[in-house]
């Protein structure tokens, strides 16, 4: 194994949407989505908090520490998204007005959170392993990179030089050590670097290679401020004398370096962006103990941490991981941003190795464990995505800790990213959604369209638009849910297998088309057995996408539900609100629970014979309220 | 309703064990758990802080702040278990000892807490919410009670004397308002005052009853100690603002009064000691909304939020109660301390009511949550009680925080107080254990003898020693898992049926032996569908003894075998250790998952026929180290 460039993803401005699936999505983000959460910073003090700073303003900050990230992650979105789906008067005019507010926010210094500048200006970088300054500016480098991608605009990328520069006019190997206790300043300065002049960009580059390495060596410099008692220790356990318990550095991945872990560890969403960030760092630098052990974390996560929905981090008070396959249904944790976290990093794990079963995960991530992070009316949104539900769980309008919202808002506006990726000899497509990449090879334009129904459908078309004949080497994932591939078309005997890639390498006339029909069968799932939650129990999957049971469909508690596994099962087109989906059906037993007050009986239970109708676990709760689960029993 | 003293522990003085499963397990802990708390507590510095305090040393105290509570505990199990298996020439020198660091310690004012005393006289009674103070205290009432009662030693009854009449000084409706974070005090008070002169029972009663009344009041005490910030709020989540967020006081059940409560909230242990407390006052005072709410709050508990091995509270971060049907089994918290403190509510709810549902759920508790707690060697503790492992959970000699060891030693050798009460009108037997019981009714002596191999055989034999002829009424429960009951002795056609009782009332000549024949069949239990970890899984359960399947004696790991739910059972004699038990024998399945590496799968797997054995689940991890189940698959 050598982590390498790949693969890039292409520059936004090479890709139009054009998948019917994912233009309802951004149609909702433009139409709904953003409008609501630039409403809500607005109304929440986000955005007046960057007035404050820029008045001088002392001791108004409103919020939380670290609301300034929200404020960025929308404009990372919104810019994205002005892009995918054309101009947009009413959010070009909003992200302009965010824009200069964030201009005029930063200090002559380059230093940039509100929250200090307003309410503690003595206190910058005291804190670093609490109170997310760095993860603030990770956000905004992001944003500023996506600006200038979509718009043009640089303004934000001159913001994020100052501020780089004045970070490391602070910390470095001959300066302070240190580093955020949130991650996400590292992944942000490698989407930043292609923006920057060579020499700053070497300056960042040096920056986060460092806080990678020196992370986790003890005694950390956070441990010397927990020490040093800034502030009180939190601990996720109500017991009297915890806080003068010793520092273990495990929420905030501070106990050992990357290189020395062999699992995931601690606050899920923290991981995922570290784990993101040192990929980055991995990839062209022969470094065989970093590959090995972001290789040894991911394995570990994929094969014995992560829900079948992509979902991860199972225990909520710490929003993070546990053993080995603890994977509770209905306590699930599973926060939207770590959904989205392992698509990043999955991402990069994929681009970095060339090898399809990155993929295979970020595809199950993005379509499930982070989709359903959204309401299909876009304008509510799940922090937490259990796999079960007592009909109590709900979307909401806004959280008081709003990481979620905008952080799915921003994967839907991107995902032409996630979809398709570029190769030194061709392009390589990752999800086959409808697509059109503009791109060059060895100097020669080219297009590559792809039309498909997917997710619904397994049935793609690709086509090669080219003023003169092309050598172009065209790789295509074959997801691992995907029991057979069918190709048609030109060189149709020609592909060849790599690392769960179909290959066609070949010279192309410009309309050559390749027609691919992903075969999508219903597919019954059973969990390793000591996932005891899971035990005896069945999930339905078809193409990327894994279903649950709803009380609405069923009318009776889905837990009370059995399914016959011997079931022939139908699909049945429908539509939840407008957005239309394939439903499956199948056939089996209720057996009702004789007695509210009785938690456990000897009793054997009547059966009666009842067809199940299943919807995909992303469009969940967005009608009448029940119960639902993904894992549904069955005998045997 | 009406909560009354339908019943009365006998004095320890009264009763004799002749079990010979108890009279195992306490011969043990005379043989070997005693001697090793003892030397635990002289080698980590609990005994030595006494004479620390004695000698009035600052600064010095060793270990945690309520380390002075596991003496107590300490004390009330040696206390109790010298009376019950007669005089113990070590035991009673270490017991002398121990009183006599106690008495020293002792501040003139009456004041007693070696941690403050030593470490922070200044600081006496500034955190209650935190600092376990009143706690302690409670804990040396009880070892008071147990001394004076076992030995006629009145020496800590003087010491809790001058205590209590401390705390009255400074707490009070007319003086501060406070109780203690971790409820003891209030039921160790109603434990302490028969052994008072009536002015200070009278002064301890009225304390005890204001501070569960104004318990929880908002804004409370604790809540005011909180936000003047003598401590760092302690929080279950490490978000980087959460020490600001606002108090709730779920975790102390100062949320809200108990009369206000509809369900067991926070800390499990703190909960069930609250709870105990708070039914020792509502007996005999015609208090109906508090009776009403410990039924409600009982009620939840049993039929919602406790697992079929009477163990409760299933989340370790902080160690209580979560939503109802959340009951994990590989993850459950399960504190052999709760299991114990539901003892003691549970005997509490059972004399208050006579009903026999009270003291089937101390049964469950009793037999298998808690008596797991301790190696059927005597020198290894439980913590934490699942009721599944995958091999890595074992018990311990001893813990930083170590509650659990005295815990349930104190119980098992205080297992008569559990098993028999005394009625207006004669005897009520609740555990058919093996004792012998001296009493009087109407004022004339008699013994009533019980034999039995209880748990392993309902064979019970009752006989009834009596000068003279003499009326009494003979009250035996029906446990909640025996289909049938079958009499057979002098008026065997004269049983009626009271609240889960056989009841006999005859006149008795000496000698008089009724046997009863309480069906013990293996059953098969199956658990309310929402109990996600359960569904499609069986436990079995014979007399009041829940099992579970070991992977020592299955031969493959414990999540991988199916039981044939139509399986006949067979009854296998067997030793752990010395402990004779009676393992079950039943058939089912192998199923061995193909890939470790693989968390789920489409491939349906093969099957092999396997027999399975189960032991108790008290006596699990006795052997070598496996996986083990409570809930076993089943298909069907």
């Amino acid at each position: 194994m050598s982590f390498t460039r790949h693969a890039h993803p292409f520059p936004l401005s090479s890709i139009q949407i054009t998948s019917p699936f994912w233009g309802r999505w951004q149609d909702r983000l433009a139409r709904t989505t953003l409008g609501i959460q630039y409403a809500q910073c607005k109304s929440t003090g986000r955005l007046e908090n960057f007035a404050r700073a820029a008045r001088g303003e002392q001791g108004t900050f409103e919020g939380r520490v670290y609301n300034d990230s929200d404020v960025y992650k929308w404009v990372e979105a919104g810019a994205t998204l002005r892009h995918v789906r054309g101009p947009n008067p009413e959010l070009d005019a909003q992200l302009d007005e965010v824009v200069s507010l964030i201009v005029a926010a930063q200090a002559p210094d380059g230093y940039l959170n509100t929250y200090f500048q307003v309410n503690h200006p003595d206190q910058r970088w005291v804190n670093l392993g609490d109170l997310h300054e760095l993860y603030c500016l990770g956000h905004l480098y992001e944003a500023a990179a996506a600006l200038v991608e979509a718009t043009g605009d640089r303004r934000l990328i001159d913001v994020a030089r100052k501020s780089l520069a004045h970070v490391a006019s602070i910390f470095g190997p001959d300066r302070r050590a240190g580093y955020c206790g949130h991650p996400e300043f590292e992944l942000a300065v490698f989407r930043l670097i292609p923006h920057l002049p060579p020499d700053d960009a070497a300056v960042g580059e040096a920056l986060v290679r460092w806080m990678i390495d020196i992370r986790g060596v003890r005694p950390t410099p956070i441990e010397a401020e927990h020490r040093s008692n800034v502030r009180p220790r939190t601990t996720t356990h109500g017991n009297a004398l915890a806080p003068d318990a010793a520092y273990d550095g495990k929420y905030i991945q501070d106990h050992a370096p990357v290189r020395e872990t062999d699992g995931p560890v601690g606050h899920s969403v923290r991981a995922m962006y570290l784990y993101a960030g040192a990929t980055d760092a991995a990839i062209d630098r022969d470094d065989a103990p970093l590959e090995n052990a972001l290789t040894t974390i991911y394995d570990r996560l994929v094969q014995r941490q992560m829900y079948i929905t992509g979902g991860i981090g199972p225990i909520a008070s710490y929003e993070g991981f546990a053993d080995d396959y603890v994977l509770p249904n209905r306590t699930a944790y599973a926060e939207t941003c770590a959904a989205c976290g392992l698509v990043f990093w999955a991402r990069r794990m994929g681009l970095a190795t060339g090898e399809g079963r990155y993929v295979d995960v970020m595809e199950r991530a993005l379509f499930n464990g982070a989709l359903a992070g959204i309401s299909l009316t876009g304008d509510r949104f799940f922090y937490v995505n259990p796999l079960a539900s007592d009909g109590t769980h709900h979307r909401q309008e806004w959280f008081d800790c709003a990481c979620c919202p905008s952080n799915i808002a921003r994967l839907i506006a991107g995902v032409g990213r996630y979809a398709v990726a570029k190769t030194d000899d061709g392009v390589q497509i990752d999800l086959p959604i409808g697509l059109v990449v503009q791109t060059e090879v060895r100097g020669q334009p080219v297009t590559v369209r792809v039309e498909s129904d997917y997710p619904w459908s397994g049935e793609v078309s690709i086509t090669i638009e080219t003023a003169k004949p092309l050598e172009l080497e065209l790789r295509v994932r074959i997801p691992d849910w995907c029991p057979e591939l069918e190709v048609d078309g030109p060189g149709d005997d020609e592909w060849t297998y790599d690392r769960d890639y179909a290959v066609l390498k070949r010279t192309w006339e410009s309309g050559d088309e390749v027609k691919l029909d992903l075969a999508m069968p219903t597919t019954l799932l059973q969990a390793h057995p000591a996932i005891e939650a899971d035990r005896g129990r069945r999930a339905v999957q078809r193409g990327p996408l894994v279903y649950c049971l709803e009380e609405v469909d069923l009318g009776c508690p889905a837990p009370e539900f059995i399914l016959d596994p011997t079931s022939e099962w139908d699909e049945v087109e429908m539509k939840l609100g407008d957005e239309p989906i394939v439903a499956l059906e199948a056939s089996g037993d209720y057996e009702e629970w004789p007695d509210a007050d009785v938690p456990y009986t000897p009793a054997e239970l009547d059966r009666v014979p009842k067809r199940g109708r299943w919807i995909p676990y992303y469009a969940w709760d967005n009608r009448r309220a029940g119960s639902m689960e993904v894992w549904v029993r069955t005998d045997r």
